[in-house]
């Protein structure tokens, strides 16, 4: 068991590994730090935190555990105030989407306190952000993805491990780009569409009806349109170039598709989405990777 | 109460229509027509209808109300084939995704029977089709869209209007081609960007290791893309000029975003994506349309 979680950064992430570390009973203490005070005063009331810092370093001190779960562009800062408190007994990870950025920023601002960090992603998260959405259950039955660096001490990577693992997560290790790659096509990519797709009906003439008259299929396909604007900024300006390259992927074959439709070949694009159709009713989230 | 409803094509549409209509307690009889045997003794077995029809016409003969649920493509035959047996006292319905070919289809298979014809678009499905995924409250707190011609009877439409209230459904009234553009912005251009979205991760080297790390954001924004091939072969092809303005839409949306990034203005690609997901945030499905 842990003696104290410091979380830097209370909102849906943060509170959530508070939540289930003390559900998982995998530490006594919480302490939490946010930028705004009305968010740890809410934590504190919600149960999600036991003790508010006034500052990110002031939750390092004591904690032999810290989460950072910051919009990724201030990850460096918050390394960097925090990082004289940091030591080799202690185990620093972030939540971050994006994990090339992330481990720069841990470079240049932890130095040599740098072993001591293990980059994370867990594969989880609602449209809606903010503390009062958190729960012990966000993580589990979900991946985590842990990208190591060069230095950090594998017993530190033995500890993230556990800790995912104990809170019911299935945790898989890549190499930042690799990550950063596989989640501009699968999560980055989707949002950025997502967006765009909302943005385009919302702002024509007749957008207001329209919006009226979407189902289940516009609800669904647009949920992640309502993601927080300051962390998926961060995200799609962090991992810029493979966002870029997956964008270009997609306008290849939405040219396809429409140019087959534009042709009246309606056989065509029947065979063209009866493969997509299929492929996708088999997909499932999670599911171990096949042998190629 | 209706006599018979007959049922032409008894799939996840018309199997949950004749599951409602029976649960509603608003017909005696439903005599039921599909293109392939099995999925008529399919729809016996489960309860959905009752009596098999050998073809379309032996499933009108006797019905005081038919629904038409086949692929879009198939209306007119379908209505040239059963046009003998159409009684102005009888009321007529399809369920089809487009309008404004269902209109044609209608007024050239029905001539002088037009009037009992009511065009009908609920806004209900799932991404499984098949009457084993038929359910009673499939339509119930859903839109119905009617599009009635001008030659179609106030009597027919009211009844129209009257069965899918009792079934629990939103009904509203709209021309062909105000259904079609906005059908086309929020409905069929989804399905089209989820389709090519979903081929682009899919199709690309790493493809396979990248669709096992996807998430729940993933999961919700594809679901539509294991949608039934040939009906959205159909629906895409015959509301080409709608779907294919929508999609000139959506690309403008794409660059100019794009455009963001590629030019690092993080402050701008916020603001936008600020206004986009409260404007999503907001948005209620089925919410009735505000005063402008």
């Amino acid at each position: 068991m842990y003696k104290q979680l410091g979380v830097i950064g209370c909102g849906l992430m943060g509170g959530s590994f508070a939540l289930a570390m003390k559900k998982a009973k995998l530490v006594k203490r919480v302490v939490g730090y946010s930028k705004s005070p009305s968010t740890t005063e809410a934590a504190k009331r919600l149960g999600v935190i036991d003790v508010v810092a006034e500052s990110a370093l002031l939750a390092v001190a004591g904690s032999d555990v810290v989460l950072l779960a910051v919009p990724v562009s201030a990850t460096e800062a918050t390394l960097k105030a925090i990082r004289d408190l940091v030591t080799p007994q202690m185990l620093i990870m972030d939540v971050g989407s994006t994990k090339c950025d992330v481990s720069e920023a841990a470079r240049s601002a932890l130095g040599d306190r740098l072993p001591s960090f293990v980059p994370a992603h867990p594969i989880a998260g609602k449209e809606s952000g903010g503390v009062q959405h958190a729960e012990a259950t966000l993580y589990q039955g979900r991946q985590v993805i842990l990208t190591p660096l060069p230095e950090t001490l594998p017993q530190a990577v033995q500890a993230a491990t556990d800790i995912w693992s104990s809170l019911g997560s299935q945790v898989l290790k890549m190499t930042p780009k690799n990550h950063d790659a596989a989640f501009a096509a699968v999560s980055h990519l989707p949002h950025l569409l997502a967006y765009a797709y909302f943005q385009s009906v919302a702002t024509q003439p007749a957008g207001r009806d329209f919006l009226s008259l979407a189902g289940p299929g516009f609800r669904d396909f647009t949920r992640i349109a309502a993601s927080e604007p300051a962390v998926w900024r961060d995200i799609l300006m962090a991992n810029k170039a493979e966002v870029l390259v997956q964008a270009g992927r997609f306008r290849q074959t939405l040219d396809a598709l429409e140019a087959l439709i534009k042709a009246d070949d309606a056989n065509a694009l029947e065979a063209r989405i009866r493969l997509i159709s299929e492929a996708r009713a088999e997909w499932q989230m999670g599911a171990p990777r096949l042998p190629k």
